[in-house]
């Protein structure tokens, strides 16, 4: 019996890169020390307050069927902060709550696409977004951008290929890369969305982490309320990760039919994690400069390490928890590097040719492990490359 | 901005019946007290020591991503129980946790079907069968069973539909009916599933309300194994509705794709919540049975009460927390009568239009209130309807 075309091609086939996190995670288990600089995951647990309020309102007996909208509290919640942080009228019936941020993409694509559309997004990518347009039947066209430019997206790149699509899916700031997309960027993007008449798809989970310049939603721009999902998610703002809960912003009649969909799906979010959620919320945005901290500092320890060589190079990283390194400079893949780093120095991280590409030569570093085990790692990481390029050089010379 | 045409049309357009309920709903808001009998929801909480285990293993830190197929141990159990209860060797493999029993059903459909594929489910269904089909692009056909055949679907009339299908749906114990299939109504299933080469996805969320008789997992019928995926949960035999926690049982491939599913869906389960429905699942059949014991109790008050009338017939419920009684002698729709009972007596029913066309006339009653409530409101029903009888007669000769 054969599984449908829809699940069996969802991944496109050929290598990923993945192989060499399968690898760490398995040396691991087999007791090995490695250094993870590889998952997009806090090194602190979510905080007790959260976990308490939580049990609270189980034990009080939010057990049943949670409303599959979300809970009223929760949605006008998430409506207020969105219209203060980003000056867009907001209300609740342009929230639905959702199982996390990656079910609100799957959710936002299923909303907007119908099988055989196209759906754009913008290379480097998250690892997850081409499967989820193969997920919905539709086809995914990448976007490359340029690690000579950031990874600011050109919108005329975008344009080129707008007329023969229906969606563009962004993420600023941004995973892989850490890039946060300038105005002009986002003006372009926009312009060509409503050029073309795309959706836009705007994945915002790592809107609290701003390390420079600020965070601009697209949906604030002219005439793109109407066309743009917002993709949110308390993981990465509140450490909250494995709780999976997230949310879309979108029109009205969007949101009715994603409740429908929900109906479908998930039958909605367990309502003890929707009230931790909004308690959580609730914690201000002290709360969230607390999580995000760690984050800024290892990124100024690195910005030091790596000003003092002159090998590994770097993309400015403005937003999100983690660095893009351009290792171009040793001859190697990103693919090769990662697994020569991990077995040199049990030190993990991500190849950028993971993420599309258009990150072919970098790798991710994602900055989730505490200062000390960091600067050791990015030391160690800076020495390794400039090992391989003192090696080349003599093997060129030889 | 239109949204896509599969989201649009999910609902299948149309009145179905559940406008009682949402006035139902809405009379409560407005602070008129109404007797629930409509969801299937127990009149329970989640027990104590299950979210105290919650609680206790989020606070030791399992608030991370977890593994997306579910965690080992979990898994483990859930297949051990399976191999257990039907006698089906089950490993690891076999098993992935998702988001509840809705979500392991979108997700069966989605293994399974391609866009513009058939879908068959019997009628009566629950409410969601259809739209999680057309959520997946897919077209539904309904197999209508037969109130006179107390809804034990004919294979013949499944075989009529089978030529052009992929898959077929079925529900054993059965929501809205209570109805358990017997070993010849499932050997007719499995022999049209084998002969026309359907996926079969068997809803078994019930499997621990068990009234009379035995419940059959398809799956463990002759060369089904390969060709079924089970749709379990711990909502119903926990009282655990609101975790959303549940799994599909498949062969191992179908897994394998489910998985990568998962990581574009929901990306797993809460770890907390696996490990409370791990703690939950170890509490063992005594524990299952009384959560089921109040459903039980109340079958047997509703058969006492029935027994003493003739106005109101019923389907012989085996299993489920649910009973289908035959209003037609009243002359009413399901819906004109669950309206009316609202209106004069402030108790809410189900249509039984709600679930299918196959179930006109009859109203589904959810067990879901104290006994004595329980008692109370189905006296009233049964009275209520006999003076509809009553003046029916009386109108017709005068």
């Amino acid at each position: 019996m054969q599984a449908s075309q829809r699940i069996s091609t969802m991944l496109g086939g050929g290598s990923d890169g993945w192989e060499v996190f399968a690898r760490a995670r398995q040396m691991i288990a087999e007791g090995t020390p490695v250094t993870e600089l590889t998952i997009g995951e806090h090194d602190i647990r979510t905080a007790a307050p959260i976990l308490q309020e939580m049990h609270r309102t189980a034990l009080g007996g939010h057990t049943g069927y949670a409303s599959i909208s979300g809970i009223p509290a929760l949605r006008d919640a998430i409506a207020e902060r969105v219209s203060a942080r980003t000056g867009v009228p907001t209300r609740r019936e342009n929230v639905i709550i959702t199982s996390g941020g990656q079910s609100a993409l799957f959710a936002a694509h299923t909303a907007v696409l119908d099988p055989g559309d196209t759906a754009l997004y913008i290379d480097p990518y998250y690892a997850t977004y081409p499967g989820t347009v193969r997920g919905v039947s539709a086809r995914p066209q990448a976007i490359k951008a340029h690690a000579s430019e950031a990874f600011q997206p050109r919108s005329a790149d975008i344009a080129a290929h707008a007329a023969e699509a229906k969606s563009l899916m962004i993420n600023s700031p941004n995973n892989p890369t850490g890039v946060v997309y300038n105005r002009d960027t986002l003006n372009g993007i926009a312009q060509v969305c409503r050029t073309h008449d795309l959706w836009l798809i705007s994945d915002e989970v790592y809107d609290t982490q701003i390390w420079e310049g600020m965070h601009i939603s697209p949906r604030s721009l002219d005439g793109m309320a109407e066309r743009t999902l917002v993709i949110g998610s308390m993981s990465k703002s509140h450490a909250m990760t494995g709780s999976r809960i997230g949310w879309v912003i979108a029109p009205e009649h969007i949101v009715t039919h994603l409740i429908n969909l929900a109906t479908h799906t998930t039958y909605g979010v367990p309502g003890f994690i929707q009230d931790a959620a909004l308690f959580a919320l609730r914690q201000g945005e002290a709360f969230e400069t607390e999580i995000a901290e760690p984050f800024r500092r290892r990124r100024a320890l690195a910005y030091e390490i790596l000003k003092a060589q002159s090998v590994v190079g770097m993309i400015p990283n403005a937003g999100a928890m983690y660095m893009m390194l351009d290792i171009r400079a040793t001859g190697l893949s990103g693919e090769a590097f990662a697994y020569a780093l991990l077995d040199a120095h049990r030190i993990a991280v991500m190849p950028g040719e993971s993420f599309g590409a258009a990150a072919a030569g970098h790798i991710r570093v994602a900055m989730t492990v505490d200062d000390a085990a960091f600067t050791t790692a990015l030391n160690t990481l800076c020495n390794f490359a400039q090992k391989l390029v003192t090696n080349r050089a003599a093997a060129a010379t030889s």
